[in-house]
């Protein structure tokens, strides 16, 4: 349900919310997660998969654009992307290492759908997404299994949860957990109402840097109370030297003590915008390319280490697989336009990602490691 | 002089400040301005020029990335830039228009430098950036002449104005008077001190969305004075609709009427980014990258019609034009260690931002067009 | 005319050509040329504009694509297209040092059209590219005037001519005789015939290395009888390096003698692509990335000093630069019928560089280098 | 061994050949293979690894570029590859739906050799690459298993087949069997010999396009001599439509009969290019943007369904994971130089592909496809 309406945080909004507050709330687009918790065996991970429209997607492709905000990253399926403007599956969030399960699983679903892919047709192009759990999870046991992905197609509706779910179930963003969260708003043209929405796995930024309707959050005083054992255990920067350092626990600290390696901005942020509007592939992509703002305002620099790609597309309109016309119509969408659109994705990342914080509730993971939610310091 | 230190105005930093707070703080880089200012004749333009370091820079290259951020723009020579990696001839910056007088100066300085050019070596690419002046400055008059850009080279030094100067005389950023702006910052490498600098000519966003050190800065208290007439010409979209529209003044108004059309964020801005960090042509890149960071915290959504470019180069290395061996040897950076430039980054666009919009002042342009200096709001 | 009929060259062709075999078989599209010859003021250059169809450029934009072959060049314009994928002015190929000139003469010519450009709308974005001419011409001289870009405009129509004219005229091309070369081809979609055609300003490539129709030219005979001095003129690398060396004729005999100067593939290539098959800006800059088979087929290895660019519009499309609906219809061409459209890409480049050789005569230039003509080893 | 001495067929070639005439060639550069062959089960398939150098590659990184000629592609792992510019784990090709299992594969084995991955220190990247082989292979089936991407690690060696083994078992190329070829150039670069190898899995193309130095092969003669059931089995293009069609076997005649289905060149290309020169990523980059050329020298016109990729690594440079240090030293090559490295570059493809052709022996696969050799035609 995004941010709830009276919770303690309010964003300067410019653009009315959908009914849900959800990327769902775009006709068609349908979200499912499959959640993977063994506290014991220290798994704390998952997969989500977004829909984007209720119908064969590999017969009917949506348009769609990508950024490669920050690219150290292991997301799959963004070249073809690039090169055909299109998406022709559902499109997944898992666990760095959950790519290579979540394509076998994605290919097994669309080969049982389609019986003409790779006999009498060509192939088909999976879009898997992902950002390292492991802090939390024990990534290295490649626990995601081709069946949930699957399940989480196939559990795939309007309404879903936000947090530490699905693909965001280890996540930690900015210090705290993070994870799974959407917002959606209504843009008006030609007199009719449309709608943009987001999703976002949220899994990066620095303790100290969440910035929430532009003011900064001081975490220093719930981390006071926090055992020194654990405050080290927060560390475990994406890029790294081999000497081992005392780190401090936020950005502040560390900078005044000349020890920079804990400023790295570890992790990533997927973040998937979905509209009705009928944007073409280019004009997809310089949403995708705005997604960046909403971060920002979240208190992200764009660290090194973050894997950080946001996905943009439409179901306005459809492109066949097969046609027995060279030429079609589809409708365009006027670039003059585009500032409100624009604008509200702007909002709905920057929403998402604090909805996801919102969601998040307090989480020990692998070698101990706790991270706590954002309600906690509200 | 950047943000000055006892000012109305402050930033949140993690770094300090360079000694000038401008980009010259970085050894060997000079900025020089040429300002054309006739007020009955409506031309407030002018060029700035940006030299990399205080030798021959066609013998001797920079190292260079760029990041366009939204291309609705007409800078010219970034194309071998982004081939290269590396940066030949002062970099300028002007109005939209002056791109090609820009080039034409430019080149005819680098020829009387540079003797074997055209002869007996190749030829040389000049980079020369832009903003549309045309709300302010009669643009489609082409006042800027070749001998301003010898001039503005050749004043170049350490010390240099900010405001309504150089390129940056004619232009407007969220509604107020914009212009050229500079900060810098210090940050530790291996031990030693090393400089990050940035110039902004700011000439963009949306009156009413301006945000400095995350707030939001109401401005309509003083709009409110301003004549109805007033009003209606401060909206020339890059963008726009042929039918004549009544529009209000700023984002939250028009976006109530329903009239979209002054949501256009128009304009542009030019980010150039300066170091003597080793930096290479992608880890340039990667820095320019990270303009939009600190674009995004003074209220920018990137508009459709805004020019957003960003140049990053480092005189850290030399690129030698003629070499008599295929193999050099080269200062490299680790990665790793890039959180702390990307941070610096951030930092220093959102306070050159802010700085340019700070020696701003008041000015009544081309068309009656008045725009206000943000110290009346402060 | 292309490559005449019944010519001592014959390349191998799958689709039938278009009435002239010139770009202008492509409906609406027209090219001017203006050429400055003065032997004894060493000048050899001139400008050609590529005009995309009839009506007002500005109001009725063309869809396009562009792509990057090699950067290592100084054309203006293509970050615009690249973010919003249209062209709004005529398209213009002159010398390096021309671009500025061309760009203002554009600018100049554009306000005239649209007395809305700069007052009541935004600014005009002109596509000027560029090959360095300066082994034949005084490109030190800048002897381009703005009046030459009107005037190439006005002149431009549906005949033109080829080889050593407008901006090819004092082009090289594989050491021989360069400049303007056009070729057109019918290509079928459902049923109804559409043309792509190219022209091209030929300026790449290293004597000895090309290839017609797949066969090595063998240019040793005559070049033999050349004399030594004249042999030594030819050598001026884009790239280069700054002892003096005695260089060879062509690429064997300086791999053979280690001399690997020369083996700099120097100079440029502009290739225009136009159709009337409604290809989108995407596909268009897919079709504009084939350039490059045909430029492989005459035995280019796209060098390090050459600024390959490839520019691909269709008129088969329109967008308004004012509308008064965000959402428009519009024609969409099916990727599954693409490789027709790159097969012809191919095909059209090839015979259009080949017919720039063609049609290019023995000329003798500044520092009194002497460049034969093609037709002289057939 | 690359195209063998004294055999039927010889390219011009400008430099000298390596040792091996193997992409093994460059010191360090291992390859290995993994052939799956059951005829009964219609499986022709397999995975071949690529060793950049023999140390621990996650510690030692190698530099590295990637061009996507065409991105109709599923490759994982290139977006790191851009951002970063290192290439930390084996390369590996495979069939298009054995991505997800090469993934797993890779990601297993580097665990293994890097117990610091994923608990003290980031992930890692892992290279998989493809092309479709569903025309003989049973695709469907996803044959490829995690067991056998270690075994070719673990096989790697300097010597190593060419043909169908590997990840090109069942590929097709240029209407010919296709599969694994490779070739190396010895380069002088300052009085000292470096290598560049390729190693290309080849499976693109249409029948009746391959051209062998410059000269197009007819291939009508042996193919008069299949059935006709035969020839419509040759017809699966990556793209396609809905009703069944009668095609012809080759370019020329559907073209002639206006069903320019058949026309689609399908099928993928992937290139990897190795060297010692210390090229720097952008230059590498640069290299495998000349892949194209070879291809092109061949016949391909880069058609719609097919996912073209080169990459290209030096392992002249070594990039440590773990770094005490901010700043390190690295050698440069000289952009100047870069012309000898093109020119091998198009040569090392070209021959590697027909290498690939060359050793390719006829096959007969899944729903009964026939696909003959190209010595059958020489």
């Amino acid at each position: 349900m995004g941010l709830p309406v009276n919770c303690e945080i309010s964003l300067h909004n410019s653009f009315p919310k959908g009914k849900r507050n959800l990327i769902t709330d775009v006709p068609g687009v349908k979200v499912g997660h499959v959640t993977l918790e063994d506290a014991e065996k220290n798994i704390h991970t998952g997969i989500t998969a977004i829909l984007p429209h209720e119908g064969n997607l590999f017969r009917d492709k949506v348009l769609a654009g990508a950024s490669v905000i920050n690219g150290f990253g292991k997301s799959a399926g963004l070249v073809q992307v690039d090169e055909l403007g299109t998406i022709e599956a559902p499109i997944l969030m898992t666990n760095t290492f959950g790519v290579g399960t979540g394509l076998n699983g994605a290919i097994r679903y669309m080969l049982e759908q389609n019986p003409d892919i790779g006999t009498s047709t060509g192939t088909v192009n999976c879009v898997v997404t992902e950002c390292n759990d492991g802090s939390l999870n024990d990534i290295r046991g490649l626990h995601l299994r081709e069946e949930h992905v699957r399940e989480a197609i196939e559990k795939a509706g309007q309404e879903f949860e936000e947090g530490a779910v699905g693909g965001g179930t280890g996540m930690i963003c900015m210090g705290l957990k993070g994870g799974i969260g959407s917002a959606s708003r209504i843009i008006e043209c030609d007199g009719e109402q449309y709608t943009l929405g987001a999703i976002v796995m949220s899994n990066f930024g620095v303790k100290g840097n969440l910035r929430i309707d532009g003011r900064r959050l001081d975490t220093t005083q719930l981390e006071g109370r926090q055992s020194g054992a654990d405050r080290q255990e927060s560390l475990q920067p994406e890029t790294d030297r081999q000497e081992s350092v005392q780190l401090g626990t936020d950005w502040q600290e560390s900078l005044q003590s000349g020890r920079m390696e804990c400023l790295n901005e570890k992790g990533s942020v997927i973040i998937v915008l979905a509209t009705d509007i009928p944007l073409n592939e280019r004009q997809l992509k310089r949403v995708a390319k705005r997604a960046v703002v909403g971060l920002a305002r979240t208190g992200s620099y764009l660290g090194n280490g973050s894997g950080d790609i946001a996905i943009a597309f439409s179901n306005g309109n459809r492109v066949p697989h097969y046609s027995d016309k060279d030429i079609l119509t589809i409708k365009m969408f006027h670039d003059n336009a585009m500032d409100k659109v624009f604008a509200a994705t702007a909002e709905v990342v920057e929403e998402a990602v604090i909805s996801s914080l919102y969601h998040g509730e307090a989480m020990c993971g692998i070698r101990n490691r706790k991270v706590h939610g954002l309600r906690e310091y509200l």
